[in-house]
């Protein structure tokens, strides 16, 4: 096949009549497609089951009964299972409901209304409070800014993970920027992981920053979410922050909803002693304690085995994250109006398409029956600005519809590729 | 006996003696002993066992797969039993997470920083805010209430639930008046229920209020937890509040915490539609959705045997409840120095004793290895102003124990009355 731009106008008309009639044969089916959200598939959260199994205790290693009141910070056995994920000993984690999202949130508005160093640091004392935001990002990250009345800086993503030297100049340069949102492996949804450079100089951010009252918030919520194993490694951010000496600065966060059940998983929320006693005062305010009947489930059955365990999720995940690459390719490939990434873990492949075309490519998706993330939804404010980035969730469609939803999109790029390039040419 | 002031001096002595030698008894048995908060005991836990048999499926009424995300106010059945628990439809109700003061936290920080009306009224629009606060009452209302900023005015609890006279005068004259809290049925805990007046005062005091923000907080905590059947009625606020053309003023709060597992149970706020949008709007900022396996476990194993369940736990918590009436009207019945409440449900038994020795009471029970419940406590920043007020929770102890503790407490009174006493006489 010839790139689009390189056709005679002949071949283009033959390939728009060609597109458009697989297009119009994909929706007689009435589709009802969705590729918007990144939940697991329901035969992946099957491999949970024997997490429900009946408990012969409810007694937690420590002798808690974990049926009643109390243990605000979490059972140890719940505790440890996050440091594990995360890389920091049992002692340095909350494992508080079944929500990462949720200490997101606690840590931020914290870090704005009361403060995390247990002093007088507190954003709302600043006019304006800026958080760098790498795109394209998560949507949730950004609704926290936008919720809580903190702005957004953006920066770019690499392929090594956000530009440190970008983010290093604009913290250093204004005590208004006051943190870094990252999702360090397998980005959502570029895929990438920060590189070792990068977690080193994310340690040092803080030190380096104008504003002594920083925040580096670590979303590693594909910590163990590796397609092949032995899993990819990450370099350890909180140890190379105690070394140089940032370790109150930040706060990291991990879920097992993509373990377990999206649903019912154990949220994490890991950081210094400093920051433990801050979410601990802001919490007991608002609840006595966590689900531990949960937490000694989720410690029981994940123990000991995540690699085992993920390796049965990586096993469902691949041929989908298979079934993408492939599609895009063959439909793709060879007309050079799109470039894709191939993730080796977590949840999302980011397609970037001609610039100025992603807004009118998801909408001809949902014309045809496919739902999408809406364009610009890995941006600050749903802003794209070269509004290119469309990203694709393949995890919960069965390989059938999957296979459907890829061909619908593939041929909605093309068709908008082609009328993008005949509004140029003829104008 | 005869009463504690008309003892003659050697008749005095003589029960001082013999109460400390009694406390020194038990002391010599070195206790550790905690009557402070209100924890299902371990029988009472295991009531609710069957529930963690494995689930034949994980799909709700509506389809939705409990496992995976979304469903923010709650599965149909979920929803249907906080329904049955406040008195009103399914779809008045959220179900979420397992801590009901999590929502009424949700609710008084929505009221205050984005409204719960879908306007522009705020809370902090005003200079000042106060709740009503009914007291004695629970500690944990007012740490919500200090934590957010919100003043606190105390009104008198009446046996028919907080005096809505006063509550009424106040809300109409101040428009920094801008809600009350409410147990309405054996309030803690003081254990009375609101009384049919009570409750219709309560529907019509948002209409009655200066503030156009007015927020009625009905706490219904121990909704069904009586200790004879049938339940006790309590009337249907919602009802009363629609035919008010009040019920935007209202959030209404029920749990399971105390009925199946405390740490694992769930969460209900119902109201109008209009609050209910208000805090999903708050909520979807944080969370994507509630544990829904749980919601499904409990609705299986309560929707049509609420009271069924419930009469088992009260058979296990009557004799405890008897057995503190039993050992204060032994010892303290004659003496004339201490009334206290006989609840017919709930988990507390209120102890007022003279004035000026509560504090007293509680530094000598916990000398004698006996922790209870704070003096003052149930008070707005800890304060008693007539320092008489002890709370009991007679709960988690098994009767042994409480038989200890409860000997050690009337020991403790007496000591205090006797002391006081003395230093009244012989200035």
């Amino acid at each position: 096949m010839t790139k689009l731009r390189e056709m005679r106008p002949d071949q283009l008309d033959g390939l728009e009549q060609a597109t458009q009639s697989t297009l119009d044969s994909l929706c007689a089916e009435k589709l009802s497609l969705d590729l918007s959200r990144g939940k697991p598939g329901p035969e992946q959260l099957d491999l949970s089951a024997a997490m429900d199994a009946p408990l012969d205790s409810y007694l937690a290693a420590d002798g808690t009964d974990t049926r009643n009141y109390g243990a605000l910070r979490g059972i140890p056995e719940a505790r440890a299972l996050g440091g594990e994920l995360l890389g920091v000993a049992a002692q340095q984690v909350f494992a508080f409901g079944a929500s990462s999202l949720f200490l997101m949130h606690l840590v931020a508005a914290t870090a704005l209304r009361r403060g995390l160093w247990g002093d007088g640091r507190r954003w709302r004392n600043a006019e304006r409070v800026r958080l760098l935001t790498p795109v394209p990002g998560y949507d949730r990250h950004f609704t926290i800014c936008e919720s809580l009345g903190l702005d957004m800086v953006n920066i770019a993503m690499l392929d090594s993970g956000p530009d440190m030297a970008q983010a290093t100049a604009l913290a250093a340069e204004d005590s208004t920027v006051k943190g870094i949102w990252c999702v360090p492996k397998y980005a959502n949804p570029s895929g990438c992981i920060y590189t070792d450079e990068t977690v080193a100089a994310m340690a040092k951010l803080p030190q380096q920053a104008a504003a002594d009252d920083f925040v580096v918030f670590w979303d590693n919520a594909y910590a163990a979410h590796d397609f092949e194993f032995p899993r990819a490694p990450l370099a350890n951010l909180y140890e190379l922050a105690l070394a140089a000496g940032s370790e109150e600065h930040l706060a990291m966060f991990a879920s097992t909803s993509k373990m377990t059940y999206a649903s019912a998983g154990l949220g994490f929320c890991a950081g210094s002693d400093t920051l433990l006693t801050a979410l601990e005062q802001s919490l007991s305010v608002m609840c006595i304690g966590p689900d531990k009947v949960s937490q000694l489930r989720h410690a029981r059955f994940l123990s000991g085995r995540i690699e085992v365990h993920m390796a049965q999720h990586a096993a469902l995940l691949r041929p989908k994250f298979a079934l993408v690459e492939n599609v895009l390719q063959e439909e793709l490939g060879a007309l050079g109006i799109a470039s894709w990434t191939q993730p080796k873990g977590g949840y999302f492949v980011s397609l970037t398409t001609p610039p100025g075309t992603a807004r009118h490519i998801v909408q001809l998706a949902a014309d045809a029956g496919l739902i999408l993330t809406p364009a610009g939804a890995a941006f600050p404010y749903g802003k794209d600005p070269n509004d290119d980035h469309i990203r694709i969730a393949p995890s919960f469609a069965p390989l059938p519809e999957l296979e459907a939803a890829m061909q619908v999109l593939a041929q909605c790029v093309k068709l908008a590729a082609i009328k993008q390039l005949r509004a140029i040419d003829e104008p």
